[in-house]
């Protein structure tokens, strides 16, 4: 049996349909899950028509629905057509459309109709217009599937960055940044290094706050007052982390492999290195979540919607890393 | 004539004298530029046995004073010892000499004994205890050098970074984003980009600040009120300065000499990407200030101190751009 993988829509005024088409379009996926797409059938097939993709997509209520080998079943959430789309913009039908998705894929993992779920590029702001508060999707996530330790891993070839803080704006990245949350980041990191990765003993680099991370208290106190009293913390508790790195050096000196994991504290530290080593590669992979998620590491990219030219291999690596998760992950942990 | 490059000593528990003398043991260096220490000749004389740099240092209170071709001054503004020397440690000992070092080295500039100066990495740590209160050397500069607009650019292989805020803690950044300054730092490195290295239409890209540049509001407001309107009045001034962009998708996808400069926000947003594409290379240079200053993107590096095993890259790096600057920038601009 292929691992079941559930793929939510995204935010249609974005690339997200196209490179979802796409990846199932290759054959190197294709041939190891059984996908199930989850969205708005019509709208799916718009995309599926505009780019050429030729895929055969079957209408569903409920995954449990019969289709033949070739189709591939989209559970049809939102009775939507391409009327509603307006490429590029950030709209309510779009992120009404994108927010079911997600419910519904939530749902599907839980009840376990599919094996795990590789969520599409959605618009925060298409999401807030359409009454979905959320940071983002994997805080809206972590809440459906009420999961209450949920920390990011980014993953781009051989690099793992996990973060503390993560859609926040630089204003109030500080003040996120306490030692509980530094620990139970580590913790969970660790955790799932262990148990998704299948790594028996993970080493894990952690990264200061502050320029020269700190430069011993002269830029800044929260390496000596917070991280470094979460490192012992950890450390203690059997966790194999150390630091506090400065950041800029670090990644600069960084050789492949030294560390299983690095814990950055905010979105850009951890991202501008992560994606430097490997565009079109990242994945995003919600650690600690109670459900297997994993999602491209790009956005909606409104730019250059409905073009055909998004390229599909961060969804296609989102896909496989999915696979891999469910493959390793022990069931009823 | 060569250029006369006065090269500050650094703090002299660290590598500042050792890749300083490295550097002047590499005859391309020697080639171009006629060198004058400034610190303690003594130790500078310690670590040139130490090293087996085989330098002939020659002590001398004003570079006014004759040596021989072979010879290198030293400005001795110290009267310390080998015995001053704690490896690896922030003393106030250091910090004194450092400090005098660059005091020394800004009237050497702006009497005109030499045409530039490269300073040693120094600790802002044994400044502070030594009694010279401000946030980094450049700070100190500027201020000695009675320069109202500096800004920070760093130099690694064909990449420039200007910094809007540099040694800030996480915390404080975002309230040292104003219009004012993001306005005048554009200004500044457009003219240093025309006049110091001689480009005649320059572009410039600007980050963000927050993650995603705020994703239009949504995580921040600083690129919308801020930045945003900074790079309006900049283009009405004829700077062509193009932005805000996220951070981490913009380095990922750069392609080389597509901008001139790129304009980050706080210290590690401009220096990760920076380090990672040119570590042992990178530069600093302190755009509109009255002298020519340039300085080796590292620290003391107190870990590595005394082992010999420092690479001298940057500093040599540092004393090539501080002549090609000299013979660029127009004299009594």
């Amino acid at each position: 049996m292929k691992p079941r993988i559930g793929i939510t829509i995204g935010d249609f005024n974005g690339i997200g349909p196209e490179v979802i088409l796409k990846s199932l379009a290759s054959p190197s996926v294709r041939k190891s899950i059984a996908p199930v797409l989850i969205g708005s059938a019509e709208i799916f097939n718009f995309y599926n028509r505009k780019f050429k993709t030729k895929l055969k997509l079957k209408a569903v209520s409920a995954p449990t629905e019969e289709v033949t080998p070739q189709e591939i079943p989209v559970v049809n959430v939102y009775n939507g057509s391409e009327k509603n789309v307006q490429l590029g913009k950030a709209a309510p039908d779009a992120g009404v459309c994108a927010g079911i998705s997600l419910e519904r894929g939530v749902q599907l993992c839980l009840q376990n109709h599919v094996d795990a779920m590789v969520t599409g590029p959605t618009s925060k702001e298409a999401l807030h217009i359409a009454g979905y508060n959320f940071p983002g999707q994997t805080e809206m996530l972590a809440m459906l599937s009420r999961s209450e330790r949920v920390t990011m891993i980014l993953v781009a070839k051989t690099l793992r960055v996990g973060l503390v803080t993560i859609h926040v704006p630089v204003r109030q990245i500080a003040e996120n940044i306490f030692l509980g949350r530094v620990l139970e980041k580590l913790e969970t990191i660790h955790s799932s290094l262990k148990n998704d990765f299948g790594i028996e003993a993970p080493r894990i680099a952690v990264l200061g706050l502050n320029p020269h991370a700190g430069e011993n208290g002269a830029i800044g106190t929260e390496e000596k007052e917070i991280i470094h009293p979460a490192i012992e913390k950890a450390r203690e508790k059997g966790i194999n982390a150390v630091g506090p790195f400065a950041a800029d050096g670090f990644f600069a000196t960084l050789k492949s492999n030294s560390y299983d994991a690095i814990l950055a504290m905010y979105h850009d530290q951890g991202l501008i290195p992560l994606k430097m080593q490997g565009f079109h590669e990242g994945v995003n992979f919600s650690a600690g979540m109670r459900i297997v998620r994993t999602s491209p590491d790009h956005g909606t990219a409104y730019d250059i919607a409905g073009k055909g030219i998004a390229e599909p291999g961060s969804m296609i690596a989102a896909i496989h890393l999915a696979r891999t998760i469910v493959t390793i992950r022990p069931k009823n942990p």
